[in-house]
């Protein structure tokens, strides 16, 4: 069920990528939330937390019902999503979390998180849930997560981007890891839970 | 924005009820949804809690560009749900349910709960976390909150259901209220913060 690449699959502008003799589809946009769901399972599996990355929100306008007996969606849209990707429970605290790839090597561009997003975390962080960016920066090959409200300072003072150099600073690099590529809960028990990291 | 309906709306075999004077649609199996939506509309506004419902579940295969600029997809189906369909954070904890109605005035079907759902909830409780199921007796016109862990006893003896006077013992009896129909959180309160009702 799992599958764990025992190295970083090379993003590259094709669509299929051969890692140890298996494809892996590595489209922009896609190894990011494929590396956070093997983490997820891993997590989940080995009983260290339950995350799970929510549906995409789309309308159903039109269900048509097969010969075979099954039902097929033939027309729908996406939605705007209303809260982050990622959220569920960990060590007995509410965790949720987005998670952006960027090909800009210098910045990150606030423009692709939604303004209800930055309202959603606020009020995570208000209610006493642990909040943050999974920002992973593709052609670097560096991912850093970041707390929710560094993010929404920049988002209040209406910055189209955070400087990578801040990232660097401010943020919290993943170190890439075995088995879990991106170990973020690693990362997490640092920041939030204030235990050391074994290196 | 919010739409609160002084009176719980009849449900009928017709799509459209009216209820001072608007239309609502009161499909079997959408009231419940419709009742705790309105609910977590209110909670947020009101900043008592962070709660959503989780989109459904849906694997996209085709997508068609409208010459309008727009996507419309045109070949999907649903996927099976691995989680519950609610979660959030209230009062700092990680809150997850599972919302269900039945016509059944003697017994609550087990059928209609996914395994995974179970095992779901079996976790988040054992992370810390709270969980219940909200189940609604359309034709009693009671909705009740029973904890996970005790609707998990009757899955784990593989019994197919739950006899109503065991929901009734053993489960809390959300009182239908104003402004919110279901105010789900008055019995969380009750159930896990020891907290009284105001009656």
């Amino acid at each position: 069920m799992l599958n764990y690449p025992t190295k970083r699959p090379v993003i590259s502008n094709k669509n299929k990528t051969n890692v140890n003799g298996k494809s892996i589809y590595a489209n922009r946009g896609m190894t990011l939330e494929k590396d956070l769901s093997v983490a997820n399972e891993y997590y989940l599996i080995h009983d260290l937390a339950v995350i799970h990355k929510k549906p995409t929100p789309i309308q159903v306008l039109h269900i048509k019902n097969l010969e075979s007996g099954s039902t097929k969606i033939d027309d729908a849209y996406f939605l705007t999503p209303s809260t982050t990707d990622y959220n569920g429970i960990y060590k007995g605290k509410y965790i949720d979390f987005e998670a952006k790839e960027t090909k800009n090597t210098t910045r990150f561009p606030l423009a692709n998180i939604h303004s209800h997003q930055y309202i959603h975390l606020k009020n995570i962080i208000k209610h006493g849930g642990i909040g943050f960016f999974i920002i992973s920066f593709t052609k670097l090959n560096e991912v850093y997560l970041i707390d929710a409200s560094t993010v929404i300072e920049y988002f209040d003072k209406n910055e189209s981007s955070i400087p990578y150099s801040d990232i660097k600073s401010k943020g919290h690099l993943i170190k890439y890891s075995y088995p879990i590529l991106v170990d973020y809960l690693k990362v997490v028990d640092q920041v939030y839970f204030n235990e050391e990291i074994n290196k």
